[in-house]
């Protein structure tokens, strides 16, 4: 953590979050260059780390240094918090948010760690996804049985939970579970609009998954099923044998890890009994059922309407020369409703990465261009707030 | 192969089938006794193969041995065929029965390679059943995504597996692929009475596999399932992450691997027919779907009242002082299929060994008094073929 020396009475207090921390390189026989030597290429820095998340946190230092050197102050008093535990789920900063909450007292949270939907066209995402796991566990006989001498004659665990599954979704994609799209905040019409904003080729997407046909609830766009509908996803399943060729056994177990993205207003607790109270319901007496909790997360949402946020969408256009878009986003990030939950300060998160800056994969990178365009955009950004 | 040096005239010849191979001994730790150092306890000899099937054969062997000795000849000739590959398949018997038809040209099979009902209740084993396997294999994107990410926009392969494996029965145990029933030869009243005869007590069964209740098709007894009703069951599932806790997923790929038992007059390539068709017509375009055949086998039914039966009935009551049980079983014994295809002749299934010898498992035995009295048994049964 670096901080402004004293506090300035009147300015506002900015705090830039970051991380030191990145996924490991492997596989490393797919990188051109080597991960831990920088490397301009193309006009990209290609290094693990380039863009996810140090290039753009660099930014963001060096739009401060630049107004220190030039003016010798900045727009706003300033936090830098660096963290080394991102990519591991932020644990020990959750801690130290808690037991250093006076000192990290601050009006608005800047995160630069995602992407930019198209280059030139920048984003401010308003809204992240909720989590709820849980691990579904089916028993049958005490142990592997022949199914050539038991076959027909006791239930079949894995049977059993394909069923408990299959009555998940409908065939239009909505969950099924009762109950469970009741707090579900709608998607307003400007909302809407600002998602269809977002490019979109149905073959693009399709080549770049490997998918064969797209298919999400009915009555919503891709980025409206990505972005700010509750879904829930089969992550893994495991039941008898597994190996070459065939074992002619009835599995005495059967389990699948499952997980939801909830969205606002859904609570974490309520999701996850919802579907507890359905599986419960669905299972026969045939078979033992066990439900295991997993990890639970509360969707983000804040205004985008608000004055930082305002100063954020002016400091995006001013940089980029285009209307920056309003998105939200499926994926959860934890320290975002952390730093909510325990500093009461909402996150503007603006990414600078571009689309194909491979984060998480070999050959990351990080584009020379968005690199200076973010320096300024920093610089604009903490000028706007510093209006305020 | 041994055989009776020469063929006598008006004299029918008798091929008595074993094996000499055996499962694998492991976990050795759960053995009272060395495996392979065959130790008397409890008037039971316990070793790996002492009931599968090295005990049994021999209780034949030392039964021709027993005729030569005392009356310098046996009721029928002989052919003993040992073969060492019964745990695998019996692929190269299956040859060698090609090769050698004018050699193992006989007039009736014994085969002792399983168990009576219980102890002192002998049954001749008339119907088998047969198998068709099949591995189904769904693919989604071309590789894993972030399931908050993506999450809901694209089809879910494990989803898919799912929905299609629920359709296969209803919650009557009843598989629903049409057709699927066609062809299954009706138990006679005389059967379902001769199965009813068979010892079962529920609460024996439940505790015996650990199970919470019994299930399967209704309108038929648990024996009746087991032994001459078609089943489908999943003896494996495979998708995603299935490690400790959770990998947040889209799975690339989902399968699993499915064997039907058939019953007599179920043709195996038929029933594969069917069920390709019917998950082919389940299978939504989202996904891409394959079906991997597997191995095949055809059920196995003789008459309980030919005039080889009826000797075995015969020698079976002599034998036991009780009357026989005439009985069909679940599992599948492809080599009585390939003897009867191959060489045109019938087998007698006789089982020796009592329930709880533990063939495949530790501390397999085998019974002296089941020994001494199969040795009888099978002397009653020769003299029996004998006189036809």
């Amino acid at each position: 953590m670096a901080s402004s020396p004293v506090r300035r009475p009147g300015k506002k207090k900015v705090l830039i979050y970051g991380h030191y921390d990145v996924q490991p390189p492997e596989p490393l026989d797919l990188w051109k260059s080597p991960p831990f030597e920088p490397q301009i290429i193309n006009n990209a820095i290609y290094a693990r780390g380039a863009s996810d998340n140090k290039g753009q946190h660099f930014a963001h230092l060096l739009a401060v240094e630049s107004f220190l050197g030039s003016q010798n102050e900045a727009p706003c008093d300033v936090i830098f918090l660096l963290e080394g535990e991102e990519e591991v789920g932020s644990q020990s900063l959750t801690k130290f948010l808690r037991e250093h909450k006076d000192i990290l007292n601050c009006d608005c949270i800047v995160v630069s760690d995602s992407g930019m939907p198209a280059r030139n066209l920048p984003a401010l995402t308003y809204a992240l996804r909720g989590v709820v796991a849980l691990e579904l566990i089916i028993k049958g006989p005490s142990h592997d049985l022949h199914s050539g001498v038991y076959g027909g004659a006791i239930e079949n665990p894995a049977y059993v939970l394909c069923k408990i599954i299959a009555g998940l979704k409908d065939d239009q994609g909505r969950i099924t579970i009762p109950g469970i799209y009741d707090d579900v905040r709608p998607l307003s019409a400007e909302e809407r609009l600002q998602l269809a904003r977002l490019p979109f080729s149905e073959d693009e997407f399709k080549k770049q998954l490997g998918v064969v046909k797209i298919f999400g609830e009915s009555g919503f766009t891709t980025w409206e099923r990505r972005a700010a509908r509750p879904t829930i996803e089969i992550n893994g399943i495991t039941s008898g044998y597994q190996g070459e060729g065939s074992k002619t056994i009835i599995p005495s177990v059967a389990s699948a890890k499952i997980t939801l993205r909830i969205v606002p207003d859904q609570r974490p607790e309520r999701v996850y009994e919802l579907v507890r109270k359905h599986i419960e319901g669905a299972c026969p007496d045939t078979v033992t059922l066990s439900i295991v909790p997993g990890h639970m997360g509360e969707a983000y949402i804040t205004s985008y309407d608000s004055v930082y946020s305002r100063a954020a969408i002016d400091a995006l256009r001013k940089a980029y020369g285009v209307e920056p878009v309003l998105m939200r986003e499926g994926g959860s990030v934890p320290i975002v409703t952390e730093f909510k939950k325990i500093l009461g300060v909402d996150s503007l998160l603006i990414g600078m990465a571009l689309p194909d800056d491979n984060p998480h994969s070999p050959n990351e990178k990080f584009d020379i261009d968005s690199f200076y365009k973010g320096i300024e955009m920093s610089m604009l950004l903490l000028e706007e707030i510093g209006k305020i």
